[in-house]
């Protein structure tokens, strides 16, 4: 007889995507997840019984408190782990698969009981990457919040003037951080939360990871990537444009059109089997093939350093990755297509979509515009 | 020749406080931090090295892709603890130290290559629990902005009128979802950013963690629940107040001159050396003296049924706790003062401070008014 080994979880369901996929409950407190074949267990703190026993998607709500009376008997000041050893001899487990961010201190306890601990490769829950209908719904709601937020971006910069080496909105310096906060109110109207929008201007975004500030300049690549998780349905969205308050260089116009085609190409290649690899490394040569070259220029990475996508879900990074790594697309996974190009002396471009993979193709759930650079 | 062992962190720095604390070093991504004696190293991506060269506070930052290179004379696809192996090897580190959390697949890869990998107990930086001037100034800060927003949701019930069983604002029913927007976005404004408020009404409060949802209703306890973080400190404040829109019943009242009375009798005991244990305990007892009793009644917890504070900091959840385990405060330490009482017949009531652990005393940061029930 072949049993599949127990699955186990102990986290902050706030925090771990895959114990809110397990139970869809929220909590900000660890508690633990049992999964035995298809039986779905939970020990929980009083604190947190009732609203789980109400809103849990599990088989059974266990009290911690119960359990930690019971390991009483055996020892004075029982650990956590003791009321998990506890419940896994009532469940006649002897060995858990557990996630490979599983923490290392209840993993150590439990081998010290005898317990058998293995550490499942990501992803935990493989079904998780692809997206069913309702999932998909609900980041593409997100997504329309995110280009809510992107126009209401958009206001301020048409509303804006250039006045020499200042851009001024309301009678003052537009900075990078009033942008941001025009975008998160926005979300958060919606019920979303952006924690690290990135309006990065200038020679800022030619670090990819740079969340941006100071003041807004003329004439300079902006690039706004603004990546907002639902607090009511918990998904993320993910989208990156790239604008310019005034007018944009010859050399900034070449690099936006080199970016957007290799966007384009990479989108046209998303298809269920394909290659996260031969995707991004023909995005790669596209770009390549306008001359756009990738390398350490004075100290610095410049060109096209970082992956084409990810999947986005509960997590606003996921499997699969559109890059060096060799993953294949499935059908129903949603992943970003964000190539970008990052030079020290003409600036920095980045336009994402946000697409469902599809048999045939793929569905794109982007809608902001993108056909030109768009100078305001 | 006694050494302290390397210290040996891997994660994200948005979501691992520790690594923020150590680095001050904000990034989404997972990398790698190595303490060897005083000296601090980070492994880093191509994508954020320059970005971790000029802003993490660290004495050498050296390239993952680099270590990549030298790993693939090695390994044809090495893993990332492939990297970390050479690293450790490079400065000659047979022994780590990690947080409890530490991601078991990694200290189980680490082991395997014959590095001793030993969890430390929390707290991983006990240093971090005890906070400088600075952080104290930026947890004050935060607090702030948190009245600010407590303040602009008592703006909306005091202009909100009570129609029957309903409450109505600018001419509908007033609902917790506005509530909190209002809060949000007030937040928002400050940079602040509070994932998990509650606002909870009626039965809806008596369930600690329930965020609440749905009409606002008259007579009835709300609890406002505000726990934000700033985005450009990092530093999270929390309040919890109460108040009724329209008429409190005797029994709540009499309810919330006990939570009261309790939390500055708690407020009274914090000082360094101070047990966390008596002091729940004292504000426990305060309770009860004035009948109001805890245990399960109609299947469910009532009373006051979770601990009396947590430390803030980083994390909106760390130690000490002033709770049933036996945690000693110290000075500098920032704690809440949270005791509340929960019934399904009459009502839920919770009053939070936030206070710094002092020589002899506290000093409370919290300056929003609790000195009786607001009846709005």
């Amino acid at each position: 007889m072949t049993r599949e080994p127990a699955l186990l979880l102990i986290a902050t369901s706030e925090a771990d995507a895959n114990l809110y996929y397990a139970t869809r409950f929220l909590a900000p407190d660890p508690f633990v997840f049992l999964q035995v074949g298809e039986r779905k267990i939970l020990l929980m703190s009083d604190l947190e019984i009732d609203r789980a026993r109400a809103q849990a998607r599990v088989d059974e709500v266990l009290s911690l408190s119960e359990y930690e009376g019971k390991a009483r008997q055996r020892w004075p000041s029982p650990h956590l782990i003791d009321m998990v050893g506890l419940l896994l001899e009532a469940y006649g487990v002897p060995l858990v698969s557990v996630p490979s961010a599983f923490p290392l201190e209840y993993a150590d306890r439990l081998r010290e009981k005898g317990v058998r601990v293995a550490a499942r490769p990501d992803p935990f829950f493989p079904e998780r990457l692809v997206k069913s209908a309702e999932e998909i719904a609900a980041i593409a709601e997100t997504q329309r919040h995110t280009e809510t937020a992107f126009r209401a971006a958009l206001g301020v910069l048409r509303e804006s003037r250039i006045r020499g080496e200042e851009v001024r909105w309301r009678g003052r310096p537009l900075t990078v951080e009033q942008m941001k906060k025009v975008i998160n109110v926005s979300l958060m109207e919606n019920d979303c939360v952006a924690q690290h929008t990135i309006v990065a201007c200038g020679l800022d975004g030619v670090d990819p990871h740079n969340q941006g500030s100071g003041p807004i300049r003329p004439h300079q690549s902006i690039i706004f990537d603004i990546f907002p998780r639902s607090s009511r349905t918990r998904y993320f969205a993910d989208m990156t444009r790239t604008v310019v308050k005034g007018r944009a260089s010859d050399a900034l116009r070449r690099m936006y059109d080199a970016v957007l085609a290799a966007q384009r190409r990479g989108i046209e290649l998303v298809r269920d089997g394909a290659s996260g690899r031969q995707i991004h490394a023909e995005v790669t040569r596209t770009m390549e093939g306008r001359g756009f070259e990738t390398g350490v220029v004075d100290g610095r990475n410049q060109g096209f350093f970082h992956g084409t996508g990810h999947g986005v879900g509960l997590d606003i990074h996921e499997p699969p990755r559109i890059s060096k790594v060799d993953h294949t697309l499935k059908a129903g996974q949603v992943v970003t297509v964000e190539p970008g190009l990052y030079y020290t002396r003409a600036g920095a471009v980045r336009i994402e979509d946000l697409v469902v993979v599809e048999a045939g193709g793929c569905r794109n759930l982007t809608r902001a515009a993108k056909g030109k650079l768009l100078e305001l």
